[in-house]
């Protein structure tokens, strides 16, 4: 009959004894592969791997895969969110800025954070935050109006709050944060609003702005000269999806999104940069060293907001430092990470605007996806063969895995005048007559860009990958399952309906010698482990 | 890679196989323990018993539940629905008179239902529905605007609508249908609304209305003098949660809510009949065969809308056809169902504000809960020690298992006037500063009313109860768990943290041989089964 009494002591004793342990020290990020009872940072990694080494779940037990416990938000939006799990306590966020912690035993709330948001905030794609960053004892949210906030990892407290650009013109916060060093980095949204996208990195302990990156350059700054007039004043190219961090090369990777308006090519001729391009900034100074553009121009909406996994493979004979994207507009790149050199592009889903990827890195259009009066089909459609879901790369198997979405859509240009803080887009999408999409989950081998197997889905998918030394893939489909693959075949292993669309991408985490995978979908967050 | 497609595949072939399965005629109702694979009406069946005769979960195995799989609504509102599974499909009603048909295999849904409701609707408690009810092809939802509505069961469509009342008067349907032969009951929602309370029947084929039985007598009827002058014409009494029916005794038995205004009897002098009681009427008439009313002159919002459990007993060596009664004022009853003769009273709860109930069914008042000026605290509380969510009576143990809520409330009385369609309640409550509402599930014996054991819960619950054939008790607690009890010692062998707060009743059923425990909470229904 004490049960539900001791359950509550048990929360509370984490609470008070979390001020110990939920310190996350910098080298611990670093190293986080050394201690993969915690998720430590969005990607898993500084490399964006979502690759875990543990293997209490595997390939021959994931059929007694069953929720342990799960948790609901109560609100009406959706979960974009990466939790972070630091020492048996679970962080993350959800609609509308909301943060929990919870007691990753239980799924007892800890704390519970709500941001007190203006009434209206111009924001393109949903009231969503992708999660928490962690550092020493301080979370990083940044916030749909534009701020970005740092709590206490004990109480959910407020310590500082900065406000980086004004919500009313269109900036608004949907990235995890990054840390790094002493030091967060966050992307802006708002490319759809005609924004002058920036990476910022913010001060860890006082929240003071230590550098910003704009990625449109202004006059007189190289690349200003690929926007015509004064397009690059409104020129997009937003920073909404975490990047990540090789430490050894000191460089921050971050993609970036589409051109404004997204659809409309007519007022801003030229490559556009650095829009749709990934950058490899200086951690400490934000400057750039190098930029890789895959979409010149870009005249589908085709953010390059995916994220750069770093892998460090044998090419030719050689150990080399790469950088793995699938990129929104249907082509994997491989890329020298040191210094941004094409090495590979190869398409992953169907692409009908462009024959190939050149060896100078540049697409070679094809006649049939250029704009005309009634509107052009082209695939990948507008939301893209990607997208801000995160892909995974397995060190076990060398495989990349990547959501995959088979869709094509009809574009249709209509000019549109720029107004402060309103959609700036320049055209509308389609879903042509003939079309069914559908989506994949697919293996790819990142040094010939070769795809070793896939799994159908029967929708367009937009949940992201975990790979686990257990020889196994996660990820989840529209229909609301939560699926185990095996990592080498792609068989499906196992799977559980979790009753609404897989919007994120699962971790895992293990406490008291048991392993652990999450996934939210819909108001739920699921937290699985093998049932005895 | 195949297997998605199968999936929708199955649930095509179940929607297509629907049709001749979906069929619930009376008789299958009326002998609801003989398919136990089935859950056919609100209470299990007719007796509200809300035991299932299923045992393959059971004392020795119930360790190895798991989620088989959860459908979220992804609506903000809360569930209070019990669903109905029929032949493998599942059928239940969410917030705002949402309709879900499911693949009761998978969770997959094969239609879904929706109202289009008014903008604004004088709804007190909440916009929740607890249900359908079935009978033949058809299912019956009655709504938020005072609508009864039939749907078919096969594709959701709406067959016919008629309206009970008018919402804009603060008349509204939050209750499960009853479906007895060839009709369905449904009762009124509204009492904080100074509406006079009816239970109405409709034909089932036709929508068209049997009979209507007002719960506040009007002019030169029988119990009208039981109200201070015009007092009965905005006298309350709703009927809004599920009754039972005795199919040999012919009677429906529905609990009755408090009079309007809810807390204020300065304006109803009287016993303001039939407010909180029981009524016993004629299936095929709706005429009163008898009444008892529990909390004569109610002043504490004690509305007596818990269900009316059948029981059949040998009481002093006779078996006798009983009713039990754990009612919103803190005491058990035990009465006659054939002839509503009190037998019995016994609190389950503190109370303080009788010291017992008499021979004859009254109670004995005490000075202590005497209205004041400055108000009196008073337990239980405004929301009862129980409230519309379900008990269960086990045949197995012989017990009744009731969701009990410890708490008191400052009742401070405010005169109202009466607007029709405003609220009229004449008084508000506190929670008195040394109160810590807390609760529990306790085991009663309906012959004595003697407690045999009680599981404290951390607050006070929502939750109603299932009991099962094999020696469980399920049941949810505010703290988000989903919990096993064993029935006959009340030790906890089991829980699951659904992550948001139990607000309804669990049910079972059996498909391909497995049995399946459902139960909602926050957005999701759960589906447990055991994990092999």
């Amino acid at each position: 009959m004490k049960l539900r009494f001791f359950l509550l002591a048990a929360s509370l004793a984490a609470l008070v004894s979390g001020s110990a342990r939920a310190q996350v020290a910098y080298d611990q990020i670093v190293h986080s592969s050394r201690q993969p009872e915690n998720w430590v940072t969005y990607g898993g990694d500084y490399s964006g791997s979502r690759y875990s080494q543990l293997q209490q779940v595997n390939t021959t037990n994931v059929s007694r895969l069953a929720p342990a416990w799960v948790f609901q938000t109560q609100l009406a939006g959706k979960f974009e969110t990466t939790p972070l799990v630091i020492n048996g306590i679970m962080y993350f966020t959800g609609p509308d800025d909301h943060g929990y912690a919870l007691d990753a035993r239980t799924g007892r709330a800890i704390w519970r954070y709500e941001r007190n948001l203006p009434a209206k905030i111009p924001a393109c794609c949903g009231r969503v935050n992708r999660g928490f960053a962690a550092l020493g004892d301080l979370l990083f949210m940044a916030t749909l109006d534009a701020h970005v906030v740092a709590l206490d990892a004990k109480t959910g407290n407020l310590v500082w709050d900065v406000e980086a650009a004004d919500y009313k013109l269109g900036y608004t916060f949907t990235v995890a944060p990054l840390a790094v060093k002493d030091k967060v980095i966050v992307g802006i949204s708002g490319g759809e609003y005609g924004i002058r996208g920036f990476i910022d990195a913010y001060d860890a302990a006082t929240g003071k702005r230590a550098w910003r990156f704009y990625t449109v350059p202004g006059p007189h700054e190289a690349g200003n000269e690929t926007w015509a007039g004064d397009s690059w004043s409104r020129g997009g190219a937003p920073a909404w999806v975490t990047g990540t961090f090789d430490p050894n090369l000191n460089l921050i990777y971050w993609g970036t999104g589409n051109p404004a308006p997204s659809d409309d090519v007519s007022e801003r001729a030229g490559d556009n940069l650095y829009s749709n391009s990934v950058v490899a900034l200086d951690a400490d100074t934000g400057k750039l060293k190098w930029h890789f553009q895959f979409t010149p121009a870009d005249a589908h909406d085709w953010d390059a907001t995916e994220v750069p996994v770093l892998v460090d493979l044998n090419l030719d004979g050689r150990a080399r430092k790469l950088l793995a994207f699938a990129n929104r507009n249907g082509f994997f790149y491989l890329l020298d990470r040191a210094t941004g050199k094409f090495l590979l592009a190869k398409p992953y889903s169907r692409v009908t605007w462009a024959s190939e990827v050149g060896p100078d890195g540049r697409p070679r259009l094809l006649p049939a996806a250029a704009e005309s009066k009634d509107g052009t089909v082209v695939c990948p459609a507008a939301a893209g063969a990607t997208n801000w879901m995160s892909p995974s790369f397995s060190t076990q198997t060398g495989l990349l895995y990547v959501s995959v979405r088979e869709q094509c859509d009809l574009f249709v240009g209509i000019p549109q005048a720029f107004h402060p803080g309103h959609p700036y887009i320049g055209s509308v999408y389609f879903k042509p007559a003939d079309e069914r999409p559908w989506g994949a989950l697919r293996a790819l081998d990142p040094l010939t860009g070769q795809i070793k197997w896939e799994f159908k889905y029967v929708s367009a998918p937009w949940a992201g990958v975990l790979s686990t030394a257990g020889g196994l893939v996660f990820s989840g489909d529209m229909e609301g399952y939560f699926i185990a693959f095996d990592a080498r075949l792609g068989k499906e292993l196992w799977h559980f309906g979790t009753g609404a669309p897989v919007y994120t991408s699962p971790i895992t985490y293990a406490l008291d010698s048991k392993q652990y995978i999450v996934i939210t979908s819909g108001g739920a967050l699921f937290n699985f482990a093998l049932v005895q």
